[in-house]
């Protein structure tokens, strides 16, 4: 069973301003659960119809299909939905790469983009005021567990660069070729809104514009998708990394 | 105004089935309908609340926000809707490279994969007969416009794949390393599906497997998105063209 006061709060967590008020999150499905369960992330409760997770027995509930579906944000729910609470912000270590979002706003793009930098072995993630959530419901989802091995913090990011004596990349139309240019181990890579790229006052502090050039015959394609534009940078930035 | 009729004709290509009985395809948004007029996919009719485009008078019917409203499959319809006609598709060119979609179901993630294409200047795109049509408004959606400079055609993959006498290659989480391996200028890349990666069947096929190496110090993270590896894998390929 589950209380009307527990299904206020679960839905009320689906809004940004509950989440950080209630300093909680939500994580749905046997996948996503299991592996924040397995990282330092602190359980809050766990609704479940089926009692297989590895969990306090105080913060299990059992619960049924019905319920399930009463606190879900998901069409079809998958077995269980936890609350997890916010942890504290480490502040980034400053070594190697740091990937830092200037407005990111789809949640598919930034649980992509968390992905990917934990795929490319990014520690950091460094996102403006104005980007989307990451414990929005959708973006964790998106994450596929990845969140747990990504340090995501929000910033002044016009500060936090200015803070940062170091190569700061940006993708722009025009710029030195990703591909020819020289990449270094460390640095701050710049990646922009879905529909305005980086904004003029990040611009002002890029100091390594770079492109990725196209291939096309006709240079008619407007831009690439921001996650995408991501994984071609990571992949390249590492790829220099290996020894031949 | 717009007839009761036309209103069910253009709902009902919101499905496949209608889209492959009458021929026809709907494209939203003044950007996209734009790439499309400029290419050479034929106009059936264009719905437009302002008279802004370059098309035959006798195709185009100005009408009320309410009406396109009615029409759009668009949570915010944007200014007009156009009917256009599935074009016959061309048999591929068989040079360069081809990326072919082994049962890609995500609409985003082809619409996606469509637009690297084009950036990448990949001039056919082989899906297998599962893989989500390219003329599902969503997908044409996220194309944008891309669609008007890749030749996609369905087809019985494992068939299309033993006609080919090529590099077959296939992403897998054992095989060359894509940044050490050799990459030729022509083969089939193949890229599976969301859930399942590519099928036994079409496995068989590929005689380069290869493997987008994880950085990260934990290797947890499960799979990468199938549009983010298939940016990985043409920045890859086409890097090695570029005369250095």
């Amino acid at each position: 069973m589950i209380s009307k006061n527990q299904i206020k709060l679960i839905k009320s967590l689906g809004q940004k301003k509950a989440r950080q008020q209630q300093g909680l999150f939500i994580v749905e499905g046997i996948k996503g659960i299991t592996e924040f369960l397995k990282s330092e992330y602190v359980l809050k409760h766990l609704y479940t119809t089926k009692l297989i997770f590895d969990a306090p027995q105080g913060l299990i509930s059992e619960i049924s299909e019905l319920d399930l579906k009463k606190i879900s944000a998901l069409k079809n729910p998958n077995t269980a939905l936890a609350i997890f609470e916010i942890p504290t912000v480490k502040p980034s270590q400053n070594t190697g790469l740091i990937v830092a979002l200037d407005d990111v706003r789809d949640p598919g793009n930034l649980g992509t983009i968390i992905r990917l930098c934990d795929w490319y072995g990014i520690k950091d993630l460094v996102c403006s005021y104005n980007t989307v959530d990451c414990f929005n419901t959708k973006v964790v989802q998106a994450t596929m567990g990845s969140l747990t091995r990504v340090n995501v913090q929000y910033v002044d990011l016009e500060s936090y660069v200015e803070a940062h004596n170091t190569d700061i990349f940006g993708t722009f139309l025009e710029g030195e070729n990703i591909y020819t240019t020289t990449l270094p181990r460390q640095g701050i890579i710049i990646l922009g809104n879905e529909a305005n790229g980086i904004s003029e006052r990040i611009e002002a502090k890029v100091n390594r514009k770079v492109t990725i050039p196209q291939f096309g015959t006709i240079k008619e394609t407007e831009s690439l998708n921001v996650a995408n534009a991501t994984a071609i940078l990571l992949s390249e930035f590492k790829r220099r990394t290996i020894e031949m």
